[in-house]
């Protein structure tokens, strides 16, 4: 069963390549620390803070991509847990079929705050991450 | 009339945030170096170099988004300059309409090298940006 979360806080660390979005349960108290990249980190923050930007930035040209191909980007999901590696898929509605895309959590995460929709995380996905501490 | 164009060059900079790559008229001597972000320049980088990745990345991302929507990626255009801005397009097939997605050039050389479709640019880009040097 799928479990809606939601982004809690980006930490931005100049000193280290890798930083943190922690992601918490919206109905509950558990939450979900992910490692992701600079570039990744800043365009997460620049979404979440509404900068503006002159040209469409990356995660603004997939989002396009998908409305002009007749798709609507319906939620994101954090769907596996492996060898410490966490894997996504993008879920998009196209004339009523339901297409999964993979991709990083990094990457859907600044989709799912660029596209406004909401992000979900596999129950056994929180519980092995839990359990991992 | 749309020029093609070849990525000749790659420059990483490891001292400044700005990178460069250079792109060559593929029947001509013209060249037009652009300005990009050290993400962008890793990710084509990476491409070109055909090095494995264990998920898929940005670029990646939007290749296999387009596709699975039907789409085709036919050509990349780097369709103007405004302002000492380069502005670009991703041309996609679907269902024999052309779709053009606004991108920055970065992204949209990206994106060719990733789904290996050629590079043009405008005529009156290329002149201009010749021009300014």
């Amino acid at each position: 069963m799928p479990i809606q979360l939601e982004l809690k806080r980006i930490i931005i660390n100049e000193i280290d390549e890798d930083q943190v979005i922690v992601l918490n349960e919206t109905d509950g108290d558990r939450s979900l620390p992910i490692v992701i990249g600079i570039f990744e980190a800043t365009s997460i923050d620049r979404r979440v803070k509404g900068l503006p930007t002159p040209r469409p930035l990356t995660h603004d040209l997939i989002v396009q991509s998908i409305e002009l191909l007749g798709g609507e980007i319906q939620d994101i999901i954090i769907s596996d847990l492996r060898d410490q590696t966490y894997f996504a898929k993008l879920r998009v509605r196209q004339e009523g079929e339901l297409i999964e895309v993979d991709c990083r959590p990094s990457d859907a995460v600044a989709v799912a705050v660029t596209a406004k929709v909401p992000i979900y995380v596999n129950e056994s996905v929180l519980g092995d991450a839990l359990d991992e501490d």
